[in-house]
């Protein structure tokens, strides 16, 4: 079966908001085996959604909509597609009695036009809404099928979850099984070359190599009838990449290199602290996004002037002046520093410029210090971040906090 | 003219990589007061994207496409828009000098391949890359226009600024001008209702809300010749809005809150300084994104433990044992703490229970303090935040963050 996702909402037409919706499905439908061979975005428009309607069934078995499924008569979605099914539109009362609960319960007073959202082609199969008043809903006829979720992602991530994987469990017969392995400090042309051979030849499962931010993913991927025979397909290619590209992998199915980070602390009974100037918090932002990491992070300084490098990290005011700021010297100062004021077992720091003013021939926009000191350990490293001319404050600050994170990661044991 | 926008790459439609160029050219297109009626995604597969194509061509004046343009056997959008228009390949040879200059400056060898990508449909009008190898290049025929542009946002987004806008200019006679108002403490309903005679009677300017990350966004826009006279029909809608709402615009055509509140400490010459628990160093990541907000931001700290709260922040370890560190005595020690051993005017802080786990009936997941001090101001917020079933710790964290912002913004004078 092939799909089609068909996102409704001016808003998304218009560029306002950024489609989030067709890349989870897509990434869903992947999962269920399911091929998806074309996204559609049309507005608020009964005529042109009528049109990409006719034109989606054409060419498709599954249409997915998300959007135009709300109270306002510019909310047309499950009314066009009962048209083009032919159905006539039926109120759904425990949805209706659901409005009205949801209603009840807040200050807001319930309005004619929420009624509407209890209206459903006839026949359909509801998909209840935790996350708000919209129920999604889907129907079948003549070996097409539509399947109309609502707009706002959180609504219809959580409907997906909940609903429609198992309505859809039936319309698959195989299922893609997925693992990714997530590597730092090489790039991805080399890990391409490295891998050309295992790559080219292996067709299930496929290898899919992804830059994404400064790292590198590869995504490994087979067809299999469930999940365990997928897993025993990818396995053996797991190991033979493992072993290839040793130094670089951080995890596999990992959220990203804060996630390692924080595991790797806990599993070796270690705490961090950090001590940031160009990256601004950012670090300690990364490292408590993770659940837990109060275990390990006691905490952190952001310094921001000298005066705080001075008397809050204790660098030497002799290495501010010989050597500036954005140097060796004081990176290192400053990860000893706020070592020593937090007690921790490790400390990251960094120390550059972020641009885009404040460089200079000497200390250029991009130059960056990070340090990573434990009891044995003092690693610093000397980047000059660059991905060319439209390299942004927000990508030397990120790629900066990476190295920070990917060095202590390395450090630990 | 109606466009459509048609982005090409199997990336996209399996929903590795989220479609950000459709938003851009999106809006881009309608600041040129070109209405945009579809987008469409479609993968690297030649009869799909033929059909694709066709269906473009039938129902739209102009077509953009991204993707498709780079080397490879399948990057096919430049031959398939020839095989539309009936006209065939031709070598333009200053691309190619190019891709032997750029090849020439750095290690890769350059391959046949790459020299596909200086083909170009007879008679295109060609749009130089300066972030990459792949130029663009645009076909009319029979008044239909097809613009084919590279996939990687920072090259498309660079081309459309520096040959696509200027080439479209013949086409369009009217342009629309946008203002955004950023509003904070204040939902997008009750903005509504407030506003509704307003925006049902206002037709040019139109006035749309958008509630965006927990704030909400009031777009005015008008259609008019010129920018100069759209925004005189702008003005006095932006008059009337500022009176009626005057406690919660934080700014107009502003990026965010902390470019707000960098502004505004650098307009009253002051300093600021944070003390962050469960926003773990959120607020200070915030305010350094602005750049030159060194003048203003001495820096910060993280504490993420009791002990760096009592012994770096001196909160008192009296305070923390009877009122916990999630309470207003510990939140007000935390900022007026940081504020003393920062020397800043101002100071914020933040502690509270972000999740998943921690929470408790007393402390549950979501309740946060956010403190603003200053020599005068003693500012304290108990928030309970919670977005519904799904609201994420990245929800409360980053909520509580742009409490924190609102609440020094209103306090900078």
């Amino acid at each position: 079966m092939n799909a089609e996702i068909l996102c409704v909402g001016t808003e998304l037409l218009l560029g306002n908001v950024i489609n989030t919706n067709s890349a989870f499905l897509a990434q869903e439908l992947a999962k269920l085996g399911i091929d998806v061979y074309y996204h559609t975005v049309v507005g608020d428009n009964n005529e042109r959604l009528k049109e990409a309607l006719a034109i989606a069934f054409e060419r498709s078995d599954l249409v997915i909509t998300t959007g135009g499924m709300g109270p306002t008569y510019d909310d047309l979605t499950k009314e066009s597609i009962a048209d083009y099914f032919g159905l006539s539109m039926v109120l759904h009362q425990p949805t209706l009695e659901k409005i009205h609960v949801y209603f009840d319960q807040r200050p807001q007073k319930m309005t004619a036009n929420n009624e509407k959202q209890a209206m459903i082609p006839q026949g359909a199969v509801v998909f209840d809404n935790q996350n708000g008043t919209a129920p999604g809903c889907a129907v079948t006829q003549n070996n097409k099928t539509a399947i109309m979720l609502p707009g706002p992602p959180t609504e219809m991530q959580l409907m997906f979850a909940q609903s429609v994987r198992a309505y859809l469990a039936p319309f698959v017969d195989s299922t893609l099984v997925s693992h990714t392995l997530y590597l730092f400090g090489i790039g991805e042309s080399t890990v391409e070359n490295l891998l050309k051979e295992l790559m080219t030849t292996s067709t299930n499962p496929t290898i899919a190599p992804y830059a994404k931010n400064g790292e590198v993913l590869l995504r490994i991927t087979a067809k299999a009838p469930n999940t365990s025979e997928g897993d025993r397909l990818i396995q053996p290619v797991i190991d033979q990449i493992s072993r290839q590209l040793a130094d670089y992998i951080y995890g596999i199915d990992i959220d990203n290199l804060q996630t390692a980070v924080v595991k790797k602390l806990l599993a070796h009974h270690k705490t961090v602290s950090s001590a940031e100037s160009c990256t601004g918090g950012l670090i300690s932002k990364l490292l408590t996004d993770v659940s837990g990491s109060s275990q390990v992070f006691s905490g952190g300084v952001c310094s921001y002037t000298n005066t705080v490098k001075a008397d809050v990290l204790a660098v030497s005011p002799d290495t501010l002046a010989q050597y500036t700021a954005v140097s060796e010297e004081t990176v290192m100062e400053m990860a000893r520093g706020v070592r020593h004021l937090l007690k921790t077992d490790y400390a990251v720091a960094t120390t550059g410029i972020a641009g885009p003013d404040g460089g200079s021939d000497e200390q250029p926009v991009g130059l960056v210090y990070v340090a990573v000191v434990s009891e044995d350990i003092a690693d610093v490293q000397k980047l000059h971040i660059d991905f060319g001319p439209l390299t942004s404050r927000d990508d030397i600050r990120q790629y900066a906090a990476k190295v920070a994170l990917y060095r202590l990661w390395l450090a630990i044991q």
